[in-house]
């Protein structure tokens, strides 16, 4: 017992150190090329041990943030200058739009959901990054501890023992909330269905960031919902102006927003601009459909808040899952559906009675053993090491004017390229050579993002990958594809 | 390999002379009463042996068909005389209403929902019906096979292995399915809400057998559809001539019909009237949504066919699950769509992306190891003894003019009581006595079948049961309940 608070304890130490380090290091104190001080030197500075500091080292090693040179020490290696420019702020049409799309972009929508398909163009990680063994651990764990009652239906609510293990994760986010807030989903697609089939109607319009997550224009589509795309900025997100706007205006019946490393463009709502955005929505009477599902995938030292913490009239519908970071196959989601549980609890039931009580069971278990967080915690380190990896790449391969999104979580990356250039030509090119990525034109309703790109690095880097990366880069640059 | 052909020879052999024996008794060839031939006399009659002779006796008594009776041989134990009368055709008014139900029902329909909730209100087997022990053999050799795999989202049609024995399955209906036509749902409710949302908008009208299963009433009412509920034979189903004249009148956009073993009539559609149905369908080119969840729980020698099997047009979607045999808490559904077969995936796919490989590879271990068709066989014949156990009961201790109807399948009985009496009074009354029932009036949108209720007999038949079906019936007799 002695024993694990004690490695709990200098388990904290070396991230707390790494972190303070990594925060220098992006905030500029630290520069590029930069000598750090010696592991001898912060032990004595931080009061560590010697393996405490290597430790902590070797986290921002992984990260590609320092690196070690022989006979010499760490040095600082991440530069900002090394990494393409920032993209604009969106501009999208203040017109809602029918989500008819057309059929060319359904067909591309179509061709990234099947099997087989190139992994740049996806959204959700490589199965090499996702801890399969140990889930298995759990699935045995979890057979065992439902004995029979996993052939029973089980409350419309969900697992109980899965909803009390996202009430106590939801605390990391200050939402505080109680597993009788929340109902889980077949997935986090499946909890937003529900929320917009609860509190719209069909020719309802919906506001959500520009570039939008093609899942939520294929489901508004299906749904007859038209969709009011908001102007949004690559790193705060969606503009609260903009939605201040739309919501004097009287054009918005629901906010369907991803808070946290938004999906394509990687953004990431400030504190002060959730709690604008809850404010006024509440000002307005207006819900907020929160996905949240990429909230946990952060890069820096703490978990994003949701504008869920904010929410004090029960307008957000606060969704999530473990789609993205554990078990895309499993379809385990959920939702906390503030003052609307009820509705959401009937459309669950009246949709599909429940769930399967088994796969929520394993996820429960994952969670409750502290699974989840080390993986978590590897995950990101990874992650954020990829990303480095695509940035200094394609900011020397990618062809002058390129501009990418700088994600601060999250697994996907918004390039824009010149605007010559027409993505949805360039991914006809593409997987004639097998590189697949996701073009821009199919993440709006409107003419625009023609020149734009989005790149999934949930993937484990190698050669190959960087070879992909490169070939990409030079096609854009050497073919004619205007 | 020969001991186990030979086996399987002798196994079919008892049951095929069970079949014929069943069959006599049930069309009175065998009267009540009546001495059957000695174990002797069949064994030289139809050349077979001893044990095989006594296997075929053994299936009848545990149907409740024959009795042994010490040192004087086997009798025949079953009389239609001692079963309650047969109910009227239905008879509901042919004007299209909307799903709205009134809040009295919606409240009788939430509690039936409650976890703890009486058993006889509900409409699926009791967990101890269910082969527990064998399924979670099958878990844990899926989890073996499935290695890493089921962390992803697998194609949207579903696990493959599943649909191949869901296709070979359907062979005993004659519909010779292949795997490509079947796409798994996560139920067969959430088949039947995505075939709905496929093939009809807000405001059109779907028939269905009147009394209406109340699933389907919650379903249309989140869906904003009208339902016509057509008259119905107890027996036979759906009255062909009352489809034929909303489809001449144009009243109908779809049907949805459980074609064998109706919830809560139990009625099973003659082959005759499927085909006159489908050709019907054809002719107006209105689709069915054919809901077969009852269809492996038949209580006569072979499986009855589905509309599903005179489908040419590919106008029937053919919906089906494990949720009523095997783990309904598995959510494993299916459906097999026919023409509308892109409609459905999309909808699965916009709405949930994919369901969980893992229970449905469970599902399909239990499949192909023979598992199902042992248990069913089983399953089979305790239901058919418990619906005559009831049946029996309910002609003896219910007041004069109750009828009953006589399911051929299924979990459910439908009972009508003597005109005066209002089940939705009765069902409060129950309530504190600790019995329950599922009042006739949540099963329409009329205001009709006061007089009804039904009843589970998916239960484990005991004292305890029988003691509550005695008091219920007392309850009804004795108490002024106009």
């Amino acid at each position: 017992m002695h024993m694990k608070a004690k490695a709990a304890k200098a388990d904290f130490a070396y991230l707390r150190i790494a972190d303070t380090i990594e925060e220098q290091i992006l905030n500029g104190t630290l520069e590029p090329g930069q000598k750090l001080p010696s592991i001898r030197t912060i032990c004595r500075e931080y009061g560590i041990s010697q393996n405490t500091a290597l430790s902590a080292y070797h986290t921002l090693e992984i990260k590609l943030l320092i690196e070690s040179r022989p006979q010499s020490g760490y040095f600082v290696r991440f530069s900002k200058r090394r990494l393409p420019s920032l993209p604009a702020v969106t501009n999208p049409a203040a017109i809602a739009h029918d989500a008819d799309n057309d059929r060319i972009v359904q067909a591309v929508y179509e061709s990234l959901g099947e099997e087989g398909h190139l992994p740049l163009a996806l959204g959700f990680p490589a199965n090499g990054l996702l801890p399969v063994a140990k889930l298995n651990k759990s699935l045995a764990q979890a057979a065992r501890s439902l004995n029979g009652s996993a052939v029973s239906y089980e409350k419309t609510e969900g697992n109980e023992r899965l909803r009390q293990q996202i009430a106590r994760w939801s605390f990391a986010m200050e939402a505080n909330l109680s597993s009788s807030d929340i109902i889980t989903t077949n997935g986090c697609l499946n909890a937003i269905s529900y929320c917009l089939m609860a509190i719209t109607k069909k020719g309802d319009t919906v506001a959500m960031e520009s570039p939008v997550s093609f899942g939520m224009l294929q489901l508004a589509e299906v749904l007859g919902l038209k969709v009011l795309e908001l102007p949004t900025d690559p790193q705060t997100g969606v503009d609260i102006n903009a939605l201040e706007d739309a919501l004097r205006k009287g054009q918005i019946n629901c906010c369907l927003f991803i808070s946290n490393f938004s999906n394509p463009l990687g953004s990431c709502m400030p504190d002060e601009h959730k709690k604008q955005a809850v404010q006024l929505l509440t000002n307005y009477s207006i819900p907020l459909i929160e996905n949240d599902i990429n909230g946990d995938v952060y890069f820096g030292s703490k978990r994003a808040k949701s504008c869920k913490t904010y929410d004090e009239a029960g307008l957000v519908l606060w969704c999530g899952s473990v789609s993205k970071t554990l078990a895309p196959g499993y379809r385990v989601g959920w939702v906390a559906p503030g003052k609307f549980k009820a509705e959401l609890n009937r459309m669950k039931r009246y949709h599909t009675i429940s769930n399967a009580s088994l796969t929520q069971a394993v996820i429960a278990d994952f969670l409750e053993t502290g699974r989840y967080e080390k993986h978590l915690r590897k995950l990101r380190q990874t992650l954020q090491a990829n990303l480095h990896q695509y940035s200094t790449t394609i900011a020397e391969y990618f062809p002058e004017g390129t501009s990418a999104s700088r994600p601060q979580g999250g697994f996907v990356l918004w390039v824009v390229l010149p605007e010559e250039i027409d993505t949805m030509l360039l991914y006809e090119k593409c997987l004639q050579a097998k590189i697949g990525f996701a073009p821009g034109r199919i993440f709006t309703l409107q003419n625009q993002y023609n020149n734009c790109l989005r790149l999934n690095y949930g993937l484990i880097w190698n050669d190959k990958l960087k070879n992909d990366l490169q070939y990409l880069g030079e096609l854009i640059s050497n073919v004619n594809l205007i």
